[in-house]
């Protein structure tokens, strides 16, 4: 142990401060050579952006605070102690805690997945562990990953660890078109497909019915030519959060052996539950669970335990239809902005069913990272939507976010947005 | 969504079977290469004996659940709600909860390691994590890690996932041997060492001072040589539960440009809050967080939250001299246990000043799984000690949980295990 005197000269001298006379914090430090892709996220600095109060963010993909039961609180809390007891504070299985895995069946089956028991479900810390622990068990440096275009920045940013080549499917208004999925899956070496089938970060565009028993066939037919299954992943975090419209099975009921179904509680309880599902096939899992182990050996068990009450006790099913009680009228409030503020032909948007979501795009030629930082100056933000795509294009393209915002500050902050997107027409 | 008469038809079918007439179940998954050193854990399969309540298990790492804090939880989770309110349900920082990182600085201050403010810590979820994070930002495929023999077998299942070449250095009863560390970091292509300085797991012994000082003079000589900073990884889960003799400084203040300092709140808390921490170079924490972005964007508020109250309001420092109330005790039964059931000369063991393990080795030729068998048989568990080294080696060797046991038990399953360990002498 220091003493106090001695802490007190560390403060007035700090180790890390780059103009210390001692050579070796001169030498370079040798990084692996996978750390080149793991570029600073342009998400994660325009985020900083949305710290400050007084600017209307339409950056992130935040849920609402007041979307989370927050009243609840308290009662997951003692519920979970009660039930469980000091259990819940010890090692638990790299699997899942057993009354969450059990509790999430009825909530998959609800969800169209095609589950038949715990046995099928693996918890992982949020969604995003899951894209990572995918990536690290499917895909060899070089391999080919299929993804949409533009597809979730996250995920890229996941696999990107682990060394793949991108190929790009085209999307329309129905999601991923199956004709160029099929083009794709002729290359050699693919190792998967990634998806976001309902509600799409970053468009907010679902994939059509008839689309979904399509590539659930292509998925088939290209398996058995190449003789081995082509895995899909599905990711799916707002598939509940629908405003208009009839639910969607998802791929994986028309595809069961090929679909990796991921969803997650961040967006229907809350992000700070980090509590990610997976439905796959045995020996996915089994490997997930192997990878899972080396990664943060389990996901907490008290927060696992506590989204077991709200799952089990049907306090889930009752939260739905406030979350979407809230949210629908943002959407709604964002598309009439659009439409009164936004220069038409010149721009052109998706009109989600459901999610988080709005994506636009402008004029060839235009710029959004200009117009960002324009927006930044006059405290309104969005996410340009370059990063989104896994080449190099979309810079006439913009995310829009209309969780986070009251349909008052909607208006206010596209009315804005709209002013510079017109000033800055090409 | 699908029928109930529907989903009752999956349930009489289940489509994971193996029996299916379905020809793409019998198609392969093609995993990725790394998948390969993702071997199946013989402590999860072991650790799958010590569920049954009937078995006196030295097996795993477990942390006494009478070491919990568990009349503590309801009055962590109400202040945490008081002080953050629903922020701490949102999306985080991956840097980590401010007044975590905050609370944190005196704590590690407390425990000797060279930190000057909350710029100097990140949090990851569980130090495995961090483990897992570090090898994916320093391990290039087939560079070399030097380990301690043996070391801890969950740092090489992180590692494992990134390709590396192991080189193993010898250790005594002060720890990794200096000459040892010398030689190995004369290789090419050294791209960390990894250590447990004290108390370490698997074997309970603990690095000297003049050991401590050596290794940062040859890390800095060493860099200095090889014109790179040679990354030195401290894992420091144990460190704060001693039950004699002085604290010792942790090698990271004698080389902080050097040495990664990790440490957790899983033996000082509870594992439940999956709250590791991490004190390094600048470069070294900014990959760290964009490796972490990508893994699982952060680590839960709520849960960081109770731990800066935890650990702000002073609890812990109230509460570790309990858990050493509890650990000692138990520490000594074992090593009374030893001395009077074990065969001497042929075997000997550790004298651990802290932690959680004693490590016994036996004579050559005696092989530890097939006493484990027999063990197992009798309803008594531990670990047999081969995969804690990075070569095949150790057979004759063992590891011995004491944290988990009461003395009686204790004495109750060395006696078991002694008779047992007797009949197998070659």
């Amino acid at each position: 142990m220091r003493s106090q005197q001695e802490v007190d000269t560390t403060l007035q001298n700090p180790i890390f401060s780059n103009e210390g006379s001692d050579s070796q914090s001169q030498l370079p430090f040798g990084f692996a050579n996978r750390t080149e892709r793991m570029g600073s996220s342009a998400i994660r600095e325009i985020l900083k952006l949305t710290e400050s109060p007084d600017v209307i963010s339409f950056a992130g993909g935040l849920p609402a605070p007041e979307s989370f039961p927050t009243k609840l609180l308290p009662t997951l809390e003692q519920e979970a102690r009660r039930r469980y007891g000091g259990t819940i504070l010890q090692y638990g299985t790299t699997e899942g805690f057993l009354p969450l895995r059990k509790a999430a069946v009825g909530m998959l089956q609800e969800r169209g997945v095609w589950v038949n028991s715990l046995e099928e479900v693996r918890i992982t810390s949020g969604s995003q562990q899951a894209l990572d622990l995918l990536g690290k068990i499917l895909i060899n440096r070089g391999a080919r990953v299929i993804v949409e275009s533009p597809t979730y920045l996250g995920a890229l940013q996941a696999f990107n660890a682990y060394g793949p080549e991108y190929v790009e499917v085209e999307t329309d208004q129905d999601g991923m078109i199956p004709e160029s999925l099929e083009e794709a899956l002729r290359a050699d070496g693919v190792c998967m497909v990634y998806s976001v089938p309902d509600f799409s970060n970053p468009t907010g565009i679902s994939m059509s019915l008839e689309r979904r028993i399509e590539i659930a066939r292509i998925l088939q037919e290209q398996s058995l030519k190449k003789g081995k299954i082509i895995p899909f992943i599905e990711d799916d975090p707002y598939g509940q959060l629908r405003y208009e419209g009839k639910q969607l099975d998802p791929v994986q009921s028309f595809a069961p052996h090929h679909v990796i179904y991921l969803t997650t509680l961040s967006k229907i309880l809350a992000p700070g539950f980090r509590t990610g599902m997976v439905v796959a096939r045995p020996e996915v899992l089994s490997m997930l669970v192997k990878a899972k182990q080396g990664a943060d050996l389990y996901t907490s068990n008290i927060l696992q335990a506590q989204a077991a009450v709200y799952i089990g006790d049907g306090l889930l099913e009752q939260h739905i239809p406030e979350i979407i009680g809230l949210y629908k009228p943002r959407r709604d409030a964002m598309l009439k902005a659009l439409a009164e503020h936004f220069p038409q032909p010149e721009f052109s948007w998706s009109h989600p069913e459901g999610g988080l979501f709005i994506w636009a795009t402008g004029p060839e030629g235009m710029v959004m990272e200009d117009v960002l930082k324009q927006a930044a100056g006059e405290k309104v933000a969005f996410v340009p939507g370059s990063p989104f795509f896994a080449s190099d294009r979309g810079y006439n393209t913009m995310r829009l976010n209309f969780s986070f915002q009251s349909e008052e500050k909607i208006d206010r902050g596209m009315e804005i947005l709209g002013r510079i997107v017109k000033a800055n027409l090409p």
